[in-house]
């Protein structure tokens, strides 16, 4: 089925990657052991030091030795030579850094890969739209999928998916990131990619939550099944294909992001369940983010323009931004009237 | 929307609960909350005599106590007078089970409600067909969804389905379980609801050994959604709807058979992953029973039958029964060829 080896297969020789938070450190260390020479870009230039002298990022990966062929700058500049740029700033800076990546002169021909996970508050545009808007003429993709960044740092087996409208580069890019670990699955629906990994955010706060009250597996589980309902629902909406919600990107990221604790959103939802305040856990979360938070609400804004019902996302949005009790928030969504389960049986 | 509640709804007044572990007596502890007379068929007539003068089932439910609505009996002649059934027996145990009930007079008219989760080893038939066969003439249902029984026990929310051929019959089953902790959903899907609850059971094996063997959420969240698509194909090739697998009985009996420290069948895996050999595992759960050990001989079987691809429960099936090393089974499943995701897009 597949080719020998000793063909050479298209891929990129090195890129940069925008943004140095774990996500953005762990795709660089991934792209320097499929042998890739990268650029990593933080705005901060103690950090870009440090990683350029300790070969660590301790602030966000601490413990993971960076080799030699990435390189830290917090220039724009030296990242626009490079025929693939990861952006994976988080959600929130998107716009501004793509706009300045565009005015260091990015190259005509990079492909621009999309790894931040949101929709853009005011406007509802994915990530990708958004880097089109702002670097107009380039090829763009999206990875997404259940990817802890600390996980992939480490070695352990990952899966992801990538998504471009032209099959071609999605191939190139699944061959630049070719490592044992981390399996690359292909796909052409970017739009899904890319709201899967958006929408559940919101649901890993739901799923916080139900664990910070203890309501229990039982009730976890139907929010999760509801949930991914929700998500397909209101995602196929915004032009995702369903069958994309029900992949890596979708159910996969879903489950990892509401099960485990290294989910930043998951501890956030945890913690409004415990009856912290919302100040508190951004506090005790700094300088990371969560992004179920702000999305959160241009999720629950985009559900209202696209007239999807979207409980969960309703609730969880009236817990963050209304100030609503989360153990009220909870039992208007588990005693909603019993019905057919899906729309397609009486 | 909804009718008044002064509107009398069709409902079952009583009930036999056929089967006396975790589940059978959690469920008979909803139907007597919900007002309903039960009696609680066991084979032991030790434990009979046990749950009717302490009113607890200490070995399987400890710590709950059991109200006078149920009583509990040895003799299946006691049960027959019931207008409902439930068979909740180990799935090993519901041919004979029935084969006895039948013969014991059950009444003409029953409806038999199936709530254990399998497949026949031999036959590959599913746990209402071998009821249609063995009680002739009597309608059937199907009960199953992400309900740790310790849990509903407890009080703490829980949703699943009812699934009947004939609606009105699954409407009247919701009404009958009317409690405020438990909301009942309707489908007329009883294949796709019974195979999503038996497949279920083998999936969990094998998340339990990535958790044994220390393999991570992320390699976890890829096995879970690889094992959603196998679960799909195959459950549709055995005749349920693809739309019932996305739901509480499919997507979500999953994750929490998956993720959750309840679950036999997960610790089974878990225990296996970590060296335990089959014979240790099996003797450090009983009396109680991890369906997916047997389930995951007649499931691979039914698979094969079928011609459906699913090399999730063919590694599984390899290490429980075929004695391969669980680390080389998850190896081979993690270093499958990438591909496109979905089979839709090249």
């Amino acid at each position: 089925m597949t080719k020998p080896s000793s063909t050479p297969q298209p891929c990129f020789p090195s890129a940069a990657v925008i943004g140095a938070g774990s996500w953005g450190t762990a795709l660089s260390l991934l792209l320097a052991s499929a042998g890739r020479d990268v650029t990593l870009w933080s705005r901060e230039e103690d950090q870009v030091r440090e990683i350029n002298r300790t070969r660590e990022n301790a602030a966000y990966l601490p413990g993971i030795g960076l080799p030699a062929s990435i390189t830290a700058t917090a220039d724009l500049a030296d990242t626009v030579r490079h025929p693939l740029i990861l952006m994976v700033t988080p959600s929130g800076g998107v716009r501004e850094t793509a706009r300045k990546l565009n005015a260091a002169g990015l190259a005509p021909g990079a492909l621009i890969l999309s790894c931040s996970k949101g929709i853009e508050t005011g406007t509802g545009m994915r990530m990708s739209e958004i880097i089109a808007e702002e670097c107009p003429g380039r090829p763009i993709a999206a990875l997404s999928g259940p990817n802890h960044a600390e996980e992939v740092a480490r070695g352990l087996a990952t899966a992801a998916v990538v998504g471009a409208e032209n099959h071609q580069q999605a191939v190139a890019l699944q061959h630049t990131f070719q490592v044992p670990w981390f399996r690359l699955y292909t796909s052409t629906d970017v739009a899904g990619i890319e709201l899967g990994g958006a929408i559940k955010n919101v649901f890993a706060i739901a799923g916080g939550m139900v664990d910070g009250l203890g309501l229990g597996d039982n009730a976890k589980a139907a929010l999760v099944t509801r949930g991914l309902a929700e998500m397909t629902r209101l995602g196929t909406a915004l032009g995702g294909r369903p069958e994309t919600f029900f992949g890596l990107s979708g159910v996969g990221d879903l489950v990892v992001t509401c099960y485990s604790e290294h989910s930043r959103n998951h501890r956030a939802g945890r913690a409004l369940g415990e009856g912290k305040t919302l100040p508190q856990v951004l506090e005790s979360m700094a300088p990371m983010i969560a992004e179920g938070i702000p999305n959160s609400a241009s999720i629950h804004d985009a559900a209202l323009r696209a007239g999807v019902s979207t409980p969960i996302i309703d609730e969880t949005y009236a817990v963050i931004h209304q100030g609503k009790d989360p153990a009220a928030a909870l039992r208007d969504l588990l005693s909603r009237q019993p019905r057919p389960e899906t729309d397609h049986h009486p």
